[in-house]
Order: structure tokens, then sequence, then C-alpha cells
């Protein structure tokens, strides 16, 4: 996870990855036939600490909304994993990166279950025509926050950027439930 | 631009460049001495075209927020642009990136810039305290945006969710000037 996040895919020695790990290069080789499933197996092992393993039992609606920021709160503790999903899912639209249909999906699931919560909390119509742009929204202002902390920290305040982007959206598809100022 | 935009730079081999350029690489090497140098050019040169390049006589206070609604927009029609500028803005913060001193600076004109343009925009005062976080996730929203829409275009319109989290940032600040649905 260290070496993707530092040098980004491509750019990763597996025998850098072999000497962390105290093993020969064809000790990783062993367990993981190729770097791409290396890669594969890194963002799998993310995966189970993440927003992104939310299934049936996530929280819904408002509360969902709320992890959202409490993720944005929590990252700026582990730049590792921040640097890992920055770097590897920009790079993943580069020509037949590994990544590419992994981070595809992630963010298709991803924009549904913040559209999800956003119609549970604001009480919003299935055919609410900018719940699905509020969503991308949303996730985007996540992920761009990540790249611009990454480069000047101290410039930047994920929690309270994602929270004011979330509650200024609210408001606006939802004054009655979430009001200015509320 | 190309050759970076699809593969990134550490990626991105002299030889194709050459090749596109109709030069050999002792050729490239000879009017850019490293492949960083090249790297660095092909950013100025996409400078010119881009609102990275407004000075002084940028536009102000709501011009200069529409014209970023104006950029999405037209961004959705210049996916080379946009690829370069998001694959290499994330690589950037990897180990010794030749572009990381451009992109942090980049990002620090940005949010200065956009900062101005809310204050002016909606009336606030030097230091009200949310006037930069609002900056800081409009530039967000825009990059998480792009790589949304490179992966999967037909679910993202980049220019709806930038002027639908605009607009609710600029009424959550300034709803005098701003109202909810105006």
């Amino acid at each position: 996870m260290d070496t993707f996040a530092a040098r980004g895919y491509h750019n990763a020695p597996i025998q850098e990855i072999a000497d962390r790990a105290g093993l020969t290069q064809a000790g990783v080789l062993h367990y993981f036939r190729t770097k791409a499933q290396l890669l594969t197996g890194v963002l799998e092992l993310r995966d189970q600490s993440g927003i992104e393993q939310l299934g049936p039992d996530r929280p819904r609606g408002t509360e969902f909304l709320r992890h959202l920021v409490d993720t944005a709160r929590r990252n700026a503790e582990r730049e590792g994993i921040v640097r890992l999903y920055a770097v590897l899912s920009a790079e993943s639209v580069t020509e037949d990166h590994p990544a590419q249909t992994y981070f595809r999906d992630r963010y298709t699931g991803l924009r549904a279950f913040v559209a999800d919560a956003l119609r549970e909390a604001g009480g919003l119509a299935e055919d609410d025509a900018r719940v699905e742009p509020a969503a991308n929204a949303i996730i985007a202002v996540m992920d761009g926050l990540q790249v611009q902390w990454l480069l000047d920290p101290g410039s930047v305040d994920m929690a309270v950027s994602t929270e004011l982007a979330l509650d200024s959206l609210l408001t606006a598809l939802a004054p009655d439930r979430f009001p200015a100022g509320g």
C-alpha cells in the first residue's frame, strides 16, 4: 500500500514491495502472480476499512451523509490511505490501467449510495433530477479535497469543506428539512 | 500532451512522444533536455488556454464564478486536456514528482481567486471563515467530477453538478444576494 501510494502503480517496483515485506521478488509473485493482481489485492484489503464496504446494513439517509463528513475527518489522520486512493483513482483513467474497472464500479456504487441517502434525508422524489448531480458533486468534493490536502495540508480542512458543501446542497434540495443556517 | 494524458508522467515513453512529433528521441531531448522539462513545457502550453492564465484582468465576483461553470461545460468537449490535468494533478503528489511545485502553486492561486470572487459576489467580509472552505470545495468539486466523468461520461454532467454545488454554496454564504431557488 505504501509503495503504490508513494509511486503510483506504473512506477512501483515489485522489488521495493518485496523488500518491505521481507520477501524475494519471486516470493511476492508466488502469492500474487502479477503486479496487477498485487494492486487488486491492496485495493480489496483497503475496502475492508472504508465506506466502500458498506452494504445493505449501511447507515441510511442523514446518518449516512454525516458518516461521509466523519470519513473526511478521519482521513486527515491517515495520509497513506488518502494518498493511495487519490493517486490510483486518477491513474486509473490512463490506458489499460488494471484498476480502471475497480474504480468505475466503485464510483457507480458510491453515487447510488449517496443519491439514496439524499432522497431519504430530504424526503425527495425518486425522479428528482437534482439528486444525481448533487450526489456526484458530494463524492467529487471529497476526492478533489484529497489532492489539495496532500499537496498543502495546512491550507485545506477536508472535513470543514465537505460539511459546508454537504449542508449547502441539503438546504438547496430540501430547505424545509434543512433550513439555511440550521 | 496526448501521451502524458494517456499514460501519466512516469509511464510516458519519450520515444512515443518523439514518434508523434516526427522527431528522434535525441531531437526531442535537444529541445527539452529532460523528460521533466518536457512535462513542464506541456503544462505551460496548457496554461495559455485555461483559467490558470487569468491575471489581474480576470473577470470578478459572480462573473468569475460563472466562468468556472462555463469551463466545466467546455471541458466536456476536450477530453484530452481534462485527462492531462486529472492524471497529472493526482500523480503530482507522488514522491519527487516534477510537477509537484507546479500543482501546489496552481491550487494556491486558484483558491485565492475563487475566495476573492466569493467575497465580491456575496458581499462578504474579508475575515468570513466560511469563504476559504467554500473556495476549496468549489475547486475540489470541479477536479473530482473530472475523474468520475473520464471513467463514466454518461453518468456525470460536470457543468450541471458544478453549477448546483456553486449555487448551493452561494445561497448558504449570502442568502440575501442569492436566495434559494434564485
